[in-house]
């Protein structure tokens, strides 16, 4: 990558990071002493509190089929911003924005989920942006299923999941890449998204199969080479999340 | 596409189309009397009435800014499928799949609109499903595009445009695509679109381009190769979706 | 009729019609393929869409006493207008003339049903205006009529409904009329409509009987002779449109 | 009226009036302090404290028209019935007969009110049902009234109104009248209304004109000969409380 | 109390009363017929209706645990003010000074409830403010113990409570008192109210006992010593109101 | 406090605190990279992130007065406790207790806050619970003032306020105390407070004076004994965490 970041002087980024590179990972496992599951993940300077929340039995849809359910919750505080947003528990509705990165949330828990190993059980990821600066989804897709690694655990350890049964099929992680400047790079921050000219979420699972691709120009339509260059960045990046994410799993809690 | 429906007998679509055809498709221009710009899109037995609403004036934050906006609302009768679904008005609350596809249709219109050449202009398009049998979102990008054609014409003629300004830099169409039993195929109507394992919309201009690549696991992750032949597929009917709308357009009106 | 339209000026309606003449109806049966029963019905340039849903089972309040239920709500697309309304579901709230006429039709349809005949099964009307010029009530009622005669006739085939019951024991159908400058007229569009000094909307049996009277001085206070003219119209009126209905229904459906 | 009374037993009612006959009625003016009119009104058993809210100004659709505004809102405190309903606000929603009784109040308030003598103001009449047994509507109508004339007259005190105009060009009132057991009945309570096959509500000017005519076929649906019984006990009815009201605002308030 | 009213004159109230002095009370028992148990309670022009619903049953997070439930909603006619404020059925919330008020009349009253003598049923108090002068919270608790205790009354008389049991384990009432110009008062119409440095709603049991203390300092934070000023005050005012309340109750009903 | 720790049995607490020792405390101070003040404050497990958020302008009603506004919302994340709770947004309202709660909040910082030192500015502050375990709120008015003095150290660097002008006049915090077994408490965790007969939560400016006292019986009414009981072991935790404030707002910022 050093061509990208010497010859090219579009490229340099505000933060000093190669195209390819990610922002400082860090992730508190535990971080909640009531969920049975928790993550609190940091992209660079965006922070989201991930909890996971078994509990037995599943939603009346789905009730005597002998698989369980995953959901997501994604809400951000009122000043997780640079500037204050009114609270959507005020205003009375939930935005379409705050809807939709639910239901990304939710899809791609429940793409490395077996619901059958699970059992007629819920689990309910809730994602909450305590501070924000790019890629929120995309590092609560990451934070969340660490959370629901740690209720899986725990749920096996309390005996409410068969044994033998392994709910977990794969890990997944998510990443956002975007073209800048006409320079495809990783992991927006967001003074960089807001510039991007297009801007694409990708969830990737451990085995780096593609669970969502969610690609948008912003601002011009993009051609089919520019979107290769954005997923093999994607690749790189959740590639790299994945390590984090088995590593974060791997040590023993406190 | 010959050894695909010949070969393989998993390739057999219930209505008997190849893998990369579209369903019939049919465009009514002017279907209303009362908005600046209408169309009743067909893709098969989805039925979907688009309406432009051209208004001078900009939403208060766009003010001054001598740029116009075109925003989008989606929403569905409710015994438009198969069966009757509550009022989203009656429940007080538009649902996160409305909202998402509300942003969807935007996003893909604002990709071919010169805000600037526009003026200080709203147009609203609202597509409201009246029969829904997969496809709708698609669909109602496709029908949108062509009364939001007619809401530009309608303005210049009135000189609410101004002269010599072109408001629509490009055309926009959009197909759903989705692997059904391992085989890419294109516009899936409902009966498809629930037995594939992988479903992707792509909203593509008139030039080729992608506006928006969205593509989701529904069942396993998917790889590079099965995401390149799904692009393929939406290539080719997002091109004949183009061509309709030119025709369409360049008809006189009854 | 003669004397009113030849000899008084102010008696001339601005489509020609003699002043107890109706607009010209048309009701297409079958419009979607979707719903149990359906109809599109046009008054003019007002272009309604009802669906029936059938459904076993009643709502709660009326389980175990072995009778069914119909009822109805009645929307209107935001563009259905001469100029864009909110839309309901967006504002998070049914307005007040929205719930006053979606009770006014499941009060209209109930006057000619033997719920008993139904058997414990419910009926919701959809009526839908995709296009409004006054009289989209009384449009409403007279298509959601044929809808719901649709959706019995589906039931007896499926033999939902028990042999030999007839749940519907009459027609019915709704006009309006008014007093403008003076003239009572009769199914008044909008033009109309916004003129008139006193509005009424009359819902009537196919054997001729009051269902619903609805009259309300817009302008000024009328009198008992007004009223009995307003009357007199509206029962030619509901007459032929009883005709209409009675015709859509014995045609073979396509 | 004696046949009915004394030759007919279905003709019996439950309290021992004639069928013609209204029950008690109380209107006890300025029963509020606060507002700048109001009247507790009884029809026997129902209560409604109506309150006249005056405020200079009009709502911005109205602005520099020089002509004011009159509405109306009606409500139902929740243990005014023999059981308790929830609280519409803490539903969330104001019901489908909130909404249509307030618009009918407000809409015959109007029908007697000259606007621009009223000038460029609001008055707002709140009825709220304290205790109900029947006919809370037309209760309200007719005490909405007397409260609306006191907020006039005080605003003609405080000079609020131009010097000799004069706002209320008539007085209003309102009854109910309904047929059970064949027998045409004036002023329903609540044991009777239940029982009507046919209820109808009627607003009556002063000078005998009809504002709004309601009728309704609760079980089977009417003739023209049952109708024109309704109207005439309806105007037997609203001329007693046209005078009621009169003796009202002509005494000294206390 | 004569030195504080002869020798301070900032003590002076505008309706001359001693500071220690209540506001003419009158309850008036019985004043709905239709809750089991209701009471229209003055506290000087504060004018609250309490009606108490009796019903079988508990709510279901109470079920089988064999004691009975006793819950209150407060609320306010849009005039009881002296401007006119908003329905919150209108706008579709509850305020929060609505919930909080709502909740304390709640809590006062199963402070001297036994939910066991009372059996598995469930009491609704109603507390709404017909006209608003100062005080409305404590004069909905006092009048809502006095509708409590006859609907207890009436429970029994049903047979519905059992034979023996005394649910009613003492009586409650509440006062309001504050700091104005230095000196502590008893029960603030609004005019002093709104100039209070200090004001405080007190709930105490005939026993004379604390069950609420609620003490804000809206102008400036308080001493210890005014602290316990204020709460003799309050004793000497709920002490009083207690000896209404018996009164009240040991009359026969009208 | 001797006596109640060694020779009451009753008087062990589960965390082994003495009857008037505070759980530890912690405040980390401008743990939010993004508001103008902020504060993460820990009273033993229940954790609390406090942000303020600086805006110029003041609420319309507030306009021109020359006044400042100070307010606050709270809000529990929902999985802060021990089993999850529904989101407000989600329910589309904000519970009584959340509202109450806000209330309280504002109020409190209010009261050591000159609103005309503070000029035509508005401070708002968010108050959400990462992790519950009792005292939320006395916690959150804690925090609440030092991420508002910290706003207001800001608005003074950016000459936002008046050179020589200071909106804080005092320092505020709060405490919850309760009686457990007979025995008065002070900062009580959520096993106690469940536990506790009564609940009082008392809020002391730096200089030891009373700004709210909030107490409640729980579980059985209180005398003045036991009310002096509780007010002094507030008096000596507020005292406490003053201190802790303002060494907290000395040290150097990281």
């Amino acid at each position: 990558m050093t061509p990208s970041t010497s010859g090219s002087p579009s490229a340099a980024r505000a933060d000093g990071r190669a195209p390819d590179q990610l922002r400082p990972i860090s992730i508190t496992r535990g971080w909640s002493k009531q969920a049975e599951g928790s993550a609190l993940i940091e992209f660079g300077n965006t922070r989201v509190l991930c909890t996971a929340s078994f509990t037995e039995g599943v939603p009346r849809w789905l009730k005597g089929e002998g698989r369980g359910w995953v959901t997501a919750e994604y809400a951000m505080l009122p000043r997780a911003t640079n500037t204050r947003s009114d609270r959507e528990s005020v205003k009375g509705r939930i935005g379409g924005r705050t809807h939709e990165i639910s239901r990304l949330i939710g899809r791609s828990l429940r793409s490395i989920i077996d619901t059958r190993a699970l059992g007629e059980n819920t689990i309910v990821l809730d994602c909450d942006v305590l501070q924000a600066d790019g890629g929120t989804r995309t590092a609560a897709i990451t934070g969340a299923f660490v959370a629901l690694a740690e209720a899986v655990r725990w749920a096996k350890e309390q005996g409410l999941v068969e044994l033998g049964a392994e709910p977990l099929v794969d890990t997944v992680s998510a990443v956002s890449v975007g073209i800048i400047d006409g320079v495809p790079m990783l992991d927006l921050p967001y003074v960089e998204d807001v510039r991007a000219e297009t801007d694409m979420n990708v969830v990737v699972t451990g085995s780096g199969k593609f669970v969502e691709v969610q690609g948008t120009a912003e601002g011009a339509p993009f051609d089919r080479d520019e979107l290769n260059s954005l997923l093999d960045l994607a690749l790189i990046g959740t590639a790299q999340l994945a390590d984090i994410q088995r590593e974060t799993l791997a040590e023993a809690l406190r």
